[in-house]
């Protein structure tokens, strides 16, 4: 990894925009200390010890600002003075020219024990976001640099502190909205993927280093690896990478959630069965005051995962997707959707109708489940034609569900939450411990698994040594960029500027 | 003060809404340690010095969640676990059946030497609004209950660690937007306020004293209290309170902003006027990212002081105020502003239209600032009517300002700037040294100078002592409000709803 280490001292606001108690601005580099002394009115920050907190004053030494408001009584309050049992010895008297910013706590890290490893500073200060651009002013004037997107994390990474699939855990954590992304981040910030991939790297590594012995008696004509072994190590190989190439899909689901559309005929109740699932969420939404998201109307988390009502206000409007819109419209609105759940009132439904729109929407990748709505007005004195086709037999292979209820009663709702739970379940690799979730490890991973084909390949046809090494080298390297072992520039800068500031 | 004093443990969000890098929670009361201990995998909480910072895990040890990310191999990587360089004891092996949130770091505050002066735990922890919400669960969980609006701060008065008018500026510190009302609650939380009027209870309280003296004496007729001396305390006294009551408009002006009307025909320059007057405030506000708001496009801040352009959207629709829209209508627009910039171009105005303007908006408390535009379009060869008025004889007294000025080359804006400030500045009160800011302060001082008043007046029309004391009295608990000497439940919380959740 050749990446000029900026030793420079960055500063930025930690904390979410807007108006909170408190806010956090964040220091971190050589100068840390050294910076964070010159705006601070309290104990010396360079002689205290790493992990305590101290109370003080950001001050501005040399301001510039020609306003004043006249100083009252500056005899500050005991009690305030005491808030840390220590009195700071500097503030009083304070050098005339001397401008009071903001009252704050300050946490001093020392490196190596600090998130970047570097000498790190945490402001805590009145949550304004005036204040928090006043004392950033100070810092980029006594020295400190604002921070770029993410560049806190690259150092934590640049400086060994975690490899680059942890600091990518750490943005997937900021950003996890629900218990399933909260918990594949977590584990990934862990190490979990690294581990997993670490194993399969010795693995390959070991190889390696066999046919490069060979290489070295090349003229000798040896064969230090077994190729019996080696095929078995390969098919291994081959069998772990598919199991993690395969988890990310279950990965991607728990992360991103899962997009499942409802679609019908009018007055089919999708609306009814839409409120009868969302209706839950929204009382444990509701529970905790303050972290209600405008969104959420059309999130549903079923045990952790997301589940995504996609275009629910467009399907809503529709009138008659059959008919009126076409089919082609419809595809549409359900072309991302995993799942959809066709809904129907059997009395204004015909066995025909619904095989016709099965087979129009059916695709490899979308799960369609039959939801016989109404279940309430359908009593046996009234038996019709359709209800004849609930054993499913008339339906084609892949349309494996059909549940009978009734949105308006509530009755049938369960089924439907477990059709869509069973859905996240199946996905699940029973050969993978570790769930990708990340897209660039996907990629790198079916780029390994690319290389280890060649490699099999290049076994069986008896391909020269020297190829055979360099194939498996290719392996080792995109391996290698999950846990940024091996990567560049591009990729860094990539990664992190979709941090946000602060981080 | 006897308002019943809530010993239970309370948790809340401190930090804004959203999602940042980083999210702090804020714990405090009796049992804040050990509801902290009971979810926290790192040190013992209930064991570390105060005003420390400690490295770990959050916890759920009864987790009724039931789905699971499968755990990967949980060896927690060295570098994570180095980060306070104390390897948690009770981490690994952990319960089978604990849940990890996330990984955060705590700072402790120990009794009395804290924010709200009981024991208190802040949470920092990967700033997702989800994972804010799982560890407010897992502290309601333990014992900890949500935190009402401004209940830490009402704690920190509560437990006599600041005062009452320190706790609203606190309030006032986190909506500050810009110098002006940063300044003027940081003068006010360092006790500003409480000190000034502290001296004027003291003189009213050694009044009241010599008073009450003479009641116990009453049967013997006697004058511990000069009623010359008494009539100058007096006197003085009123002077104070009317010079603190005289600052609000100032003090106001300081922390709300000043609202500014750009008034005219249409084409006579008011957009440009306004850009011309925004320009260098959009290039301050975008130096520091992040920190852009939305509604900044009709602030301007001069010296540190907000100058708002009440409704701009709206005048500029206004397409001829006097003719078409009528005067009561321009008048609704104005009726908020305290400046009224009439901008015209002389070669489309008469002296009796800018008259005729300027008496029907002409009011007590707004400024006037007549504003002669396009001054690059007159030169001396084309004299007209218009010119003879510049000396302003023509004007009512009232109208005491005319610049010149061309807003499309940017002649004359500083002199446009020179006036907003003066307009402020003449706001200043030279009599007191301290600024009121805050409604209800200047509430409690208009009732304190009423009863000074009523003493001056019983005073003189010698009425009996025994009701001059009650009077007195009166005067003296108005004085005690503002600090919270006195004050009642109803009170107390009406300042506290109005804080945010977390402080």
């Amino acid at each position: 990894m050749n990446v000029n280490l900026n030793q420079d001292t960055i500063c930025a606001i930690a904390t979410a925009n807007g108006v909170g108690a408190i806010g956090i601005i964040r220091i971190s580099g050589n100068e840390a200390f050294q910076i964070a002394a010159k705006i601070f009115e309290g104990k010396d920050l360079q002689e205290v010890k790493t992990h305590t907190i101290h109370y003080g004053y950001i001050v501005d030494k040399s301001p510039n600002a020609s306003f004043d408001v006249r100083d009252a009584s500056s005899n500050m309050q005991n009690d305030l003075v005491e808030n840390d049992g220590l009195k700071p010895e500097t503030r009083n008297p304070k050098p005339e020219n001397t401008e009071v910013i903001d009252e704050v706590m300050v946490s001093v890290f020392k490196a190596p024990k600090s998130f970047t490893a570097e000498d790190s500073v945490e402001i805590s200060f009145h949550g304004s976001p005036h204040i928090a651009k006043k004392i950033l002013e100070v810092l980029v004037k006594n020295g400190a640099r604002l921070a770029k997107a993410g560049e806190f994390t690259m150092r934590a990474f640049m400086n060994g502190r975690i490899d680059l699939a942890q600091a990518e855990s750490i943005a997937d954590l900021i950003a996890s909205e629900n218990e399933a992304s909260r918990k594949v981040a977590l584990n990934q910030l862990k190490g979990g993927i690294t581990n997993e991939i670490s194993i399969l790297r010795n693995d390959l590594l070991n190889f390696t280093s066999l046919i490069e012995l060979e290489l070295d008696f090349g003229e000798e004509d040896v064969e230090f690896a077994d190729r019996t072994a080696m095929n078995k190590l390969l098919l291994n190989l081959r069998h772990k990478l598919s199991a993690l190439i395969e988890s990310f899909q279950y990965g991607n689901a728990l992360k991103n959630g899962v997009e499942v559309a409802i679609i019908g005929k009018p007055n089919a109740g999708k609306s009814t069965l839409l409120n009868a699932l969302l209706k839950e969420e929204r009382a444990i939404v509701s529970e905790i005051a303050g972290t209600t998201r405008d969104t959420i109307e059309e999130v549903i988390h079923l045990k952790g995962t997301a589940f995504r009502f996609v275009d629910t206000a467009g399907l809503r409007e529709t009138t008659d997707i059959i008919e009126k819109i076409g089919v082609t419209k419809a595809k549409e609105k359900i072309a991302s959707a995993k799942v959809l759940l066709y809904l129907y009132d059997e009395r204004d439904s015909t066995t025909e109708e619904v095989i016709a729109f099965v087979k129009e929407f059916h695709r490899e990748d979308l799960k369609i489940v039959l939801v016989h709505n109404k279940v309430d007005l359908t009593n046996d004195e009234t038996p019709n034609e359709f209800d004849a086709t609930l054993n499913l037999e008339l339906f084609p292979d892949y349309c494996d569900e059909l549940l009978r209820i009734s949105a308006k009663d509530q009755t049938g709702i369960e089924a439907v939450k477990t059709v869509l739970i069973d859905y996240v379940e199946n996905l699940k690799d029973q050969e993978s411990n570790v769930i990708i979730t990340n897209q660039r490890h996907f990629d790198a991973l079916q780029k390994s698994l690319q290389s280890v084909l060649q490699v099999e390949e290049a076994v069986s046809s008896g391909i020269h040594t020297e190829l055979l090494a360099y194939e498996l080298r290719n392996a080792l390297e995109q391996l290698g960029e999950i846990s940024g072992e091996f990567t560049n520039d591009e990729v860094l800068g990539n990664i992190f500027s979709k941090f946000c500031i602060g981080k």
